[in-house]
């Protein structure tokens, strides 16, 4: 059973008339809805609970950690920030979604700007399968087509992904490193562009659909446990 | 279930007396059987067999094939490699296994010489994990101690690993790449260093475990399907 | 200074008559001419000469080499491409272009087919930098656009560049990863998209910039002096 | 003409009789002394200086900055490692060595907790070459060896490196990635490990010879000029 946790600032769903018809409880029920599975137990978290709803608790009893976030990055406290940050370096997969590549928490584990290019135009985008053996590619065709989306573009700089996974292609002649994924400490982390509030991508079928797929790869494998610190040598030292 | 296939070339065994006692109906049998799980379905398969034993219907059905081979390579004819070669790019795993590394299956997929030095002279090898977070550590301490193997030292001929697992200390004073993963076409590729022949190591739990965590890395996720050749536009092209 | 050695098969040039009218004197001529420089010392080399004009001498005094060539891949003869090979992991560079994606040197180094999308339909082509910090994308602005080319599309059956520079957007609705960099042994290679025999794409500035950019990446750094083979030990082993 | 400038706390060296004797008059000026070359125009700047010597003035100034530091880590203001850190993504290329590690600048960087294991045992250490087509490799033989160092052990808690280059063998049974480098924004990292205070690391010629292949690395290409925010598009959208 993977821990599933979809936290969202839940803030534009309260000012923004449009959105409410598309998300009417929230884009983090939605997407707990949408990648709803026996094999997952999800939760979901929001801005304005005590805490932003990451406690020690539920962050210890979290597998995975779904991030949407835009207009509130700064209203997530650092205290926060810096306990979620920590879980992710011991070993909690986290899944960071599209503005959420100015959160914190985002630019804190890339140790890059994580700027980029971006237009609401209702550009056409086309996610591209680059790396068809992913496991985060299982079950796609060649690419995920997406009528309407907010473009984002090159240059985002962010460190070259441990693995490339999406490259998308925008209407108006953009292209974006889409699906990109990083090993963090003991954690696991992807990236995944598409999702802006004002679209219903979070009711497409092959986004999440990798959104499911990207749980399961960021929960699999709790690795090895390393030692740091001052250490005796595990061979005789001759000179000694 | 996964359906993994064991290959040896199986000659060293009717050669070396001190080896009959190590492996008695071969590496590959104990291999098999230290690895043995309700979630593998078994089989072996070694260089004396018709077609080597990997038959089109013997590939088809397998998920991931190990593969242990040192003074037979030359005998694997190049039409077996060929489609063993095809199978990875379409999606079967594929582990190489010590000595394996001088094979025509790995060097074909590799592109380079896969040259590196050696010495047989009972190192104590110390096999570091540098990802923790890599789901083929899964359940491991920091680091698996051999008491006696031969020694692989850089530089090792292979296109950096896609992600570096493990590196080896060898009691002569050289380290070497010790777990390389690699995605090549649909297919994933682990090589892990450890297992002369004439050393029990196919018998050690650890050594085990990453091979039984590597089966399963190898087999997760049959990705995307990818379609080549003649293209037509999903977008109306203006100047058309 | 640089020694370059132009490759091209030079064999559409003799065949089509809209090829003759944008170089006149051969594709090899052309980036010759175009990446002409007074750190780089240049020849060319062509299909029908003596040993495709790829002798030992002109391989051993050739710092980096570049290549062209699409219909005539299967007249490249295995001993001299074998010979390409051992000297690309003995350290010479290696820029492969454009169609030179299908070449028997390529895909021996790739280890993986090397097949693609493609579409002669006067696309649109925007070559995006993704890494602006690469040397090989010196003095670019952010993007190179070409306003007719041949489509190449994902997927790539490719290796996982060690190094993205550039991604291409094509009008019909395609991403191409358009400039990888792979070291292999003591070499390095670089794959750069753009160029189809029918288009002055070599007549274009940014092309021949990255070009020439290349040369001096992969000449850089003659890099360390491997061995390879039995070895005896740096330190004593305590158990002999 | 590449702009170095030499940064070292300068601490140990008021505090540590035994290290005045190795570096009398600081690591720094010991560091540029030994890489001093018609190439570089070299500075040092340490920690007391007004704005730890590293003004808006000195960093404009430099193509390529070294880092050592150790007990005053916490010293260095954030203003200054904001400052740097920006200065690193905007292009200037940037040397941590040794214990720099922990230092704040570099933790910023990779967004790990950059830990590691530690020995003060005069261990000796061998730095073998892993990637002998590296420009930062140039001119070595095949390894580094040096009779007495600190150990530094994996599991080193850093983001894989784009390029691994070194990996160290230590005395007490420990391996450790000791040359790694990044591409961060527009600007270069490289991380190597030898040169703890108390040993002559610093007068040894051949881990000069790494840092000034370093250096000429991390200042080689200025690369292409990214622009970010919102952005017309560069093709007519259909819809608009």
């Amino acid at each position: 059973m993977i821990k599933v946790t979809v936290w969202n600032e839940n803030l534009h769903e309260k000012s923004n008339p449009a959105m409410k018809e598309i998300y009417p409880d929230g884009l983090h029920n939605a997407i707990a809805r949408g990648v709803a599975n026996e094999e997952f137990e999800i939760r979901t978290a929001t801005l304005d609970q005590p805490e932003h709803g990451l406690t020690e608790e539920v962050l210890n009893s979290t597998d995975v950690l779904l991030w949407w976030g835009h207009m509130g990055h700064d209203q997530v406290s650092d205290e926060i920030v810096n306990r979620v940050h920590s879980r992710v370096l011991e070993g909690m997969g986290l899944i960071v979604l599209h503005s959420g590549h100015f959160s914190k928490i985002f630019k804190k584990l890339m140790g890059t700007t994580c700027d980029l290019k971006w237009r609401e135009a209702d550009d056409k985008e086309i996610i591209w399968v680059v790396n068809p053996a992913h496991p985060i590619a299982e079950g796609l065709g060649e690419y995920i087509e997406i009528e309407k989306e907010e473009m984002y573009g090159e240059h985002f700089d962010i460190p070259a992904p441990d693995e490339l996974v999406f490259v998308s292609w925008f209407e108006g002649g953009e292209v974006f490193r889409s699906g990109c994924t990083y090993y963090r400490g003991q954690g696991k982390v992807f990236y995944f562009r598409p999702g802006h509030e004002t679209y219903p991508t979070y009711h497409n079928k092959d986004v999440l659909k990798v959104i499911s797929n990207g749980i399961r790869w960021a929960a699999a494998g709790k690795g090895a446990a390393p030692k740091y610190g001052n250490a005796q040598p595990l061979q005789q030292i001759s000179k000694k």
